[in-house]
């Protein structure tokens, strides 16, 4: 496929297109306060969280290039669609009819063949019935759960979540990991001890 | 390595240590124009475009996850030594001293056997010696190039570069991947015409 330019001049679309990325606010802070994170870095800080991490999966024959692939690209569509705040009922009732649009539309800047591929890690990333997906969605989990905790609340504090919520949300990191989970359940439980997030 | 929480315990430290990547600002302008843009964000960025451009790169033997957390991990050092600009020749004098001693410490936040193998896949980015970083410095330099083209000069204008200097800085895209380089000398050919880039 070299020298093709139309195939590159699409490619290099989505990439201009795929800046945006940068612009979607989400609720998480940064660990040290100053301001909330966007989806690039976040998606950033969990494609190199799954590398470092892979050890504690619960799969032994995780294909991590398929993983890390599914992370940096698993909000692009929130270009279109915006970041829905995980506790917000409403925003999550239309959430996936908009952001189906959005990857409609996002994907098929690109050549048939990538728009496809990238469709399909979407679709498996929402689905999260493999062992790739129920890694790469408890990495998605775990990190602003480290940012929550870490700020001394975060986003638990200025939306009043109560711990059962905190729960309920992250509880599928365990089938990624029962290891993490274990982890980020003693985190939960420090965290109402701390005062950072209120007991159910 | 299941259940050593020690093991663990160093690499969350390191985990919430690499998000003040967040905080490190680049030369570049995002392609909306309204900030430049981080350290996590261009990592993120610069990852999706190594496994979207792969099949133009030169080599055909490649290792895609060796190249994308290589490039998910190169500039955490700027945690330390924060961004040098490329054309700064008094920043760029003592960089490789900053950024060792930086790779020094922030590495070895990590269990001894992953602080190793950042160490050595960030000397195997520094070096460029094989076909992974070849291609992954491609990648680092292409990104930024088209930030400039696609903001009407955006760090040419702004600092007067001229033509020459970034043929200088980017002809490296060329041992990653002739079509891309043949693809970014166009590029700077058209950004002399349309006045983006001053001629040399």
């Amino acid at each position: 496929m070299k020298r093709d330019h139309n195939r590159l001049r699409k490619q290099i679309q989505f990439i201009l297109e795929i800046d945006k990325l940068k612009k979607i606010v989400r609720q998480s802070p940064l660990i040290d306060r100053s301001r909330k994170e966007n989806d690039a870095e976040h998606s950033w800080h969990i494609a190199l969280m799954a590398v470092l991490l892979i050890e504690h999966a619960e799969e032994k024959t995780i294909d991590i290039l398929h993983v890390v692939t599914m992370l940096l690209m698993h909000d692009l569509v929130e270009i279109d669609a915006g970041d829905t705040f995980c506790y917000d009922e409403a925003g999550n009732a239309n959430k996936l009819e908009r952001e189906t649009k959005a990857a409609d539309r996002i994907f098929n800047l690109l050549p048939e063949d990538q728009a496809a591929y990238f469709r399909s890690l979407w679709d498996e990333f929402e689905a999260k019935h493999t062992a790739e997906s129920k890694y790469a969605a408890a990495m998605d989990r775990l990190q602003p759960l480290l940012h929550n905790y870490n700020t001394e609340g975060g986003t638990w504090k200025e939306h009043q979540v109560h711990k059962d919520q905190v729960i309920n949300r992250n509880h599928p990191i365990a089938d990624g990991s029962t290891f993490l989970w274990e982890y980020a359940a003693g985190l939960i439980d420090n965290a109402v001890v701390k005062g950072y997030l209120e007991d159910s």
